[in-house]
């Protein structure tokens, strides 16, 4: 498959997808989101593939939806092409409560983390919320806008927001619109490492490439499901599940992996399985 | 109507309404209770207001149910007068499970900020917590207080301190009832802004006008009803009610102002509508 | 009863477990299992107890599940004896959603403060996180740990991190296990105090005797169950409960006493009903 709107690459186990409308600060459009969608799919299937790191070409992360497109979407009153549906492309065996943009991220198995190299706003708030990780650079800024565009919380945000960060910052941020920068997001905890601008593409990539050889497959898949499963779940059924997870992970091949690398003093040599 | 036990005013959008017993550092008193309801059922109903602003006369904010009415309570084994319902009145729309004390702040369409200037203790604590955006000055100081009363977590708060600032410091305050400023109150993301104590009203005052000048009314009724709601529903059901709640913001006057302003690069002039 | 693997004593309201195998870090065993649960109940069923400190001795909180277990379950590929079930000895009257290993210690009415002098890793990172209150040594160190080992999000961990310090942080604790020290948990939240390594224990044990001395062990009780129950209902049902609760509070002979050391300016003497 060749794109038009975002880069794809893999190397060392890692999945780049950048997005690429770098003139327009990658803002948000149609074909990036089926571009975008396609991508995750493809890395998500393709074995070589243990996490996959999105970011953006040039000074932007992701502007948000098109200008252009929401200009006409005013003018029109009505959504713009491709966004008029809450249907989704999802990975094989996602939990039906998680097949709708862009929950559906939460369902692919293999990792995600935003690599935010600049601004994020609006829908390019929002994307990063549905990956798993998020770092940033010093030359990141965030805002949710939509107060400022007389739209709402949009996909999710209202949800996921004060979930990941606290009601308190949460509701700041959608009700006060302001924009902040990596620093602040940091301490919300909303980004989890901020890294210098000129190296970040370099230390992003390191993360990355350090989960993917360093860390075992079978054990992300599975915790990434965990947590996500736990957000909607009492407690009591959390610890069942987990603890037919534990005796399941004893007999495996990772387990034992884990085990002996460590007692070996060498890197392990995780197999996924 | 007239008040004894606050002040209320409106100016450029933003109703004022000051606890004013400032001998008593504002500590709370049932007709403090009536007069503040009154006053926030009043701005909201009042179309020149676009936001709330809670704030304390003098160098409290508010020091908890009044100790004479506690000491009263405590030699008659029996609660306050006023407080002995849970039931009070609500603004018109209120979902069901949002007609308590103090649960009915939330179905307030109109965001409400605590602008907390001073001491905020046990019941003065928790009010703040209903509202929706914190900000303090540096005189501010925090206490949950009950565990030093021999009382319990009153009026959700042991619902939502947990949401706003995380389980794990929410529970250290309670449990050790100590007493925090502001700086920490900022780093538990409790409140998202600390002022200097000298500029604290203007500054207060300035946000709330930005809020109301600079966003879309409609847009922060909507918001604050999503966050709300998406605290008691799943994830599949909150996409679904953004993304309805999406395509009506596409058809609205707020939507297309909130464009145009942008395009023609000045302030905007939102409607609500 | 004496104890192998721990260290158990009282002094001034305060009973302390210090887990003792120091040439291992004190890493965990089914022995050390047994004896913990024991002394958890012993110290919640002596009425000259108020709060029950959790501590490692020598340099290490607790490494985790022993290695030398974990070896041999990689090599047998089954569970090491005494972790086979998630049925556990609780408290009386714990509610039945909270009596599997460990949520049981969230059923234990007072107030267990986990002290993290050291290395807290894996299973060592999850029982602090089912005490109710964690302060720590500048010496302590956390990981995760389980994606080097192939396994998973043990015992509620996907269920309580998240809630404790927001899904953001979590997820990345988990997706990267990697290290980090005292500071850090302090800035997420997770640990609410940091003290020098020097005067560590000493601070940890005035904490523990301020809120036993200083503070209502009913409110401290109810507190801590209400708590943990609003983290599973809706603010409606919370606001009912803390509304009946606050009644019956009123009622009691710690709110009398509450009010009267206040007047009286002295210390309190609470009697705990």
């Amino acid at each position: 498959m060749s794109y038009q709107e975002i880069l794809y690459g893999t190397a060392n186990g890692v999945a780049t997808i950048t997005l690429n409308r770098p003139e327009k600060l990658n803002a948000w459009t149609a074909q990036m989101e089926r571009e975008f969608s396609q991508a995750v799919l493809t890395a998500n299937a393709d074995d070589t593939v243990r996490v996959v790191l999105v970011t953006g070409a040039g000074r932007g992360f992701c502007a948000g939806a098109d200008m252009s497109l929401l200009s006409s979407a005013a003018e029109a009153g009505s959504v713009v092409s491709g966004h008029r549906k809450l249907e989704v492309d999802y990975p094989e065996g996602a939990p039906a409560r998680l097949r709708k943009r862009y929950s559906w991220l939460l369902a692919v198995p293999k990792p995600l983390i935003a690599a935010i190299n600049g601004p994020a706003v609006g829908l390019g708030f929002i994307i990063p919320l549905f990956c798993d990780i998020r770092v940033a650079s010093t030359a990141a800024k965030f805002s949710t806008i939509f107060a400022k565009r007389g739209l709402i919380a949009e996909y999710g945000l209202a949800w996921i927001l004060p979930r990941m960060v606290g009601l308190a910052p949460a509701m700041d941020l959608l009700l006060t619109a302001r924009t902040f920068g990596a620093a602040e997001a940091q301490q919300l905890g909303l980004v989890t490492r901020v890294m210098p601008e000129e190296s970040f593409a370099t230390e992003a990539n390191a993360l990355a490439e350090e989960m993917a050889c360093g860390l075992s497959p079978r054990s992300l898949r599975i915790m990434k499901r965990q947590v996500y499963e736990a957000l909607e779940t009492g407690l009591s059924e959390s610890l069942d599940s987990a603890f037919e997870k534990m005796i399941e992970s004893i007999a495996c091949e990772d387990f034992k992996e884990g085990v002996q690398h460590y007692l070996e003093k060498r890197p392990p040599a995780f197999k996924g399985r």
